[in-house]
């Protein structure tokens, strides 16, 4: 259900009223009855029935901290549910990651929460109709993106790109393509040496695992024909790098996957969206991606 | 005509041959009349007639050395013409930076030509349909960035590009966004401090300078808002910041412009492809776009 002060309710019950969605999802809805409803009657669309599992009951006037909770106790309870093999992929509503902090002090955020309940090391690749995209690094100042790049991270999320496309989606012989972390992949040395010095040796060893694997290549040609079929997903180096593209195209449809995890995890890109919460605006497509995304990774 | 080894010759003919082209240009093309054609028999379009001014000559076989120098002959011979007053822009084809390096040692680029005949201090902005991006660093190690960037060379590069925007392309009051350097624009300090110390300085002065632009803005967010509008042109701190998204959109509508020079100048965004140079499959698209913007820049 994600936070219930955020958009997360209304797109949810509006997403399972989507065709698209019970078609190709059996659902098992983790939240709070009272709170559905409402957001049912402000879309037009049922109220999750049997499917809905009770989880964390809102009092009347919940404090933020108590909304914080409640969509912990969402997310935690998803996990048990994939754990028992009561449900065969997770896909998570936002939450507002201040107001869970304040119920449960330093929490960084679903996938580091994941990550933390699972023991797994994971990277995140967004996943849209034109473009997969896995982040090498994610939130670190740019300045530091040099120094904590390492070969051995590059080459862990090169092998898990490699593995979950096998596994996952269903890529028989995945292509992955590497960004060069400076402007035309270094040039030759001309402009920065992680190229030669922490990258290629990345990619040589993933190769050697047996992935089909290409680069460094200049990001700013490598997307276009990444679009274009070149290639299964691009690794991105930093943040920026990866998701100024992802983000481009396709925004609705492309959906945050969460890799590493002993199951299929999914969400949609946007956050809480305070502003529209309530009002019945919130674009569903998001979480309908998300949903249909899931649906089709919990079969691999 | 850009170089003879290069797809140069055959775009500019294919492109002075496109009917939105003989609408909006009166074109004087400098290169050399035989190469041009072989290039309109390639294409299947007619030479260049009067509007031909020949200006190196090229032997019956000539040497890479050879080619770059008539390649850097073509674009001095269109400083001077453009500086004379007998055109109002000046609009390159591709050559190559390594074979012009053969003739002139050090050579380093068009713009850095341009910049060094003029004496002008310059930017390059991508300017495409729905995106105009501006760089504020370009051929920089990414581990450079954050060192080189000062608030003085963004304040520059934001004034720039307002009044570029102005009085080029007509635009009273543009509005002008600047991305962060950090994921997220730093989040309020928790990932890099540039956006504080070095990047919300410099829009201040500009703004104060009378400049409407605002950010540092999470770039990842800011390029989807650019495209719907939110603003005339987006100014990245770095080369794939800016090119990924440049590139990503309508590649071949997409035109170089230096912004800086005491004239107007646009290129393709595509370099001599020697691989397909002399096939006729060349696509002209790109010099179109090119020459057209050339067109509309140079009566400003």
């Amino acid at each position: 259900m994600g936070d219930p002060g955020g958009v997360g309710p209304e797109v949810v019950v509006a997403a399972l009223a989507d065709p698209r969605v019970q078609e190709s999802v059996e659902p098992l809805v983790l939240g709070d009855r009272r709170v559905f409803e409402l957001a049912a009657a402000l879309r037009g669309v049922p109220a999750p029935g049997r499917s809905l599992r009770e989880v964390f009951s809102l009092s009347d006037r919940p404090t933020l901290r108590e909304m914080g909770a409640a969509a912990l106790a969402y997310v935690d309870a998803g996990i048990d549910a994939v754990l028992a093999g009561e449900a065969r992929a997770l896909c998570t509503a936002p939450l507002s990651k201040h107001r869970v902090s304040l119920a449960a002090p330093g929490f960084q955020g679903h996938t580091e929460h994941l990550a933390a309940r699972t023991g797994a090391r994971v990277a995140m690749m967004m996943a849209g109709p034109r473009l997969r995209v896995v982040l090498a690094t994610n939130h670190l100042a740019l300045s530091e993106v040099p120094h904590q790049l390492t070969t051995e991270q590059l080459g862990f999320v090169v092998q898990l790109t490699a593995r979950t496309l096998r596994e996952r989606f269903g890529i028989e012989s995945p292509r992955i393509a590497v960004c060069g972390l400076n402007p035309h992949a270094g040039d030759g040395g001309l402009f920065g040496d992680e190229e030669a010095r922490l990258i290629t040796p990345a990619i040589e060893e993933a190769r050697r695992a047996g992935v089909l694997v290409f680069g460094p290549l200049a990001a700013d040609g490598l997307f276009p024909r990444a679009v274009l079929g070149a290639c299964d997903a691009v690794v991105a180096l930093y943040h920026d790098q990866g998701l100024i593209p992802a983000k481009l195209l396709d925004f609705r449809e492309t959906v945050n996957v969460t890799l590493g995890l002993p199951f299929a995890r999914t969400s949609p890109d946007h956050g809480t969206a305070d502003d529209i919460a309530g009002k019945g605006v919130a674009d569903a497509e998001p979480m309908v991606s998300a949903l249909l995304l899931a649906a089709r990774l919990g079969k691999g």
